[in-house]
């Protein structure tokens, strides 16, 4: 590979299954500035689509409202750039059809990768996954909402990523930091 | 210094003076989730305050309210974590109290870095950045919502951080995104 190879990246937003404060399997609300910081940031760094999973009808007429409102509606005209942004994303109803719509457009099933902020036995270390994603396999990082995602995805998923921490005992970041900050650690560039 | 040295670091969200989509100064809104995801982000890498610079009266009172009802309301008992995060924030007039507040706290005026997505001739790389912050000063972080900060600020910081980039040409994060990079960038722990 050379030093222009891009890693084919695809991210997906999970609402259900989700696990609430108690523990309890529920489906999380669409948030408005999810939907825009996740485009913003997956089209900075080049990340090929953006997959928002519901399968919540109301939620999914709601999150399509907005994406069209910026895609083909007065907020693509006032700002173009918001435009490039969400036209990264697809809402659909199960992660299952995540994987189809990749293995359509890339002629293979991704690699999975849960993210957590918890820890867990299987954790790998952001150097791993940044040597696994350039040998060109397109890769699927999933992001969890509410208190994260359901045990079921993380167990099936074929890697699951370290946890981001700073120098405290404190890691509750939003799912849009935790999201900002794995596609620059795997995909920004520094002078 | 040793290993266990932590920076002394601030950051401010400016409201004021900020230019709006025509390169008018103006005063832009509070943001919610810039409050919850900024707050939450500082306490995670460590950040020792985290400073709302809006000089418009309306604008601080909604602010004090959200953050009074994570801190002191029903907000705080259902979500401890997020307490934590809130006590770091304070709403101020001005980027002069800001400075003055930490003068008080540290001793010390603070360093002023300020970060824009535009680029600057004064620019200095995260590598130069990472490297003075290490040097036992207090720093302080300028982040402008709306489309920037106004030059007047940016002019007068003593140091100017590169824009946040990855692999592309669009280079339009959120604020939130770019304050939790930023913050990963600088503080951010890896295995």
């Amino acid at each position: 590979m050379t030093q222009s190879f891009k890693p084919t990246l695809y991210l997906a937003l999970i609402h259900y299954p989700v696990i609430n404060k108690r523990g309890e399997t529920i489906a999380s609300a669409i948030t408005n500035l999810d939907i825009h910081d996740i485009a913003r940031a997956s089209k900075t760094f080049g990340a090929k689509g953006f997959f928002i999973v519901t399968p919540v009808k109301d939620q999914q007429y709601i999150a399509k409202r907005i994406i069209s409102h910026w895609t083909h509606g007065a907020g693509g005209e006032y700002n173009p750039n918001r435009q490039d942004a969400l036209q990264l994303i697809y809402v659909v109803d199960t992660l299952d059809d995540v994987l189809l719509h990749i293995q359509n457009n890339e002629g293979q099933m991704p690699k999975t990768v849960s993210t957590c902020a918890g820890g867990h036995s299987r954790c790998i270390s952001y150097d791993k996954v940044q040597s696994l994603i350039q040998q060109g396999l397109p890769y699927l990082f999933l992001f969890g909402t509410a208190w994260g995602m359901s045990h079921e995805i993380i167990d099936k998923s074929d890697y699951i990523l370290e946890p981001i921490k700073g120098k405290t005992d404190y890691n509750h970041l939003s799912v849009r930091s935790a999201v900002s900050i794995t596609l620059d650690r795997l995909l920004g560039l520094r002078s």
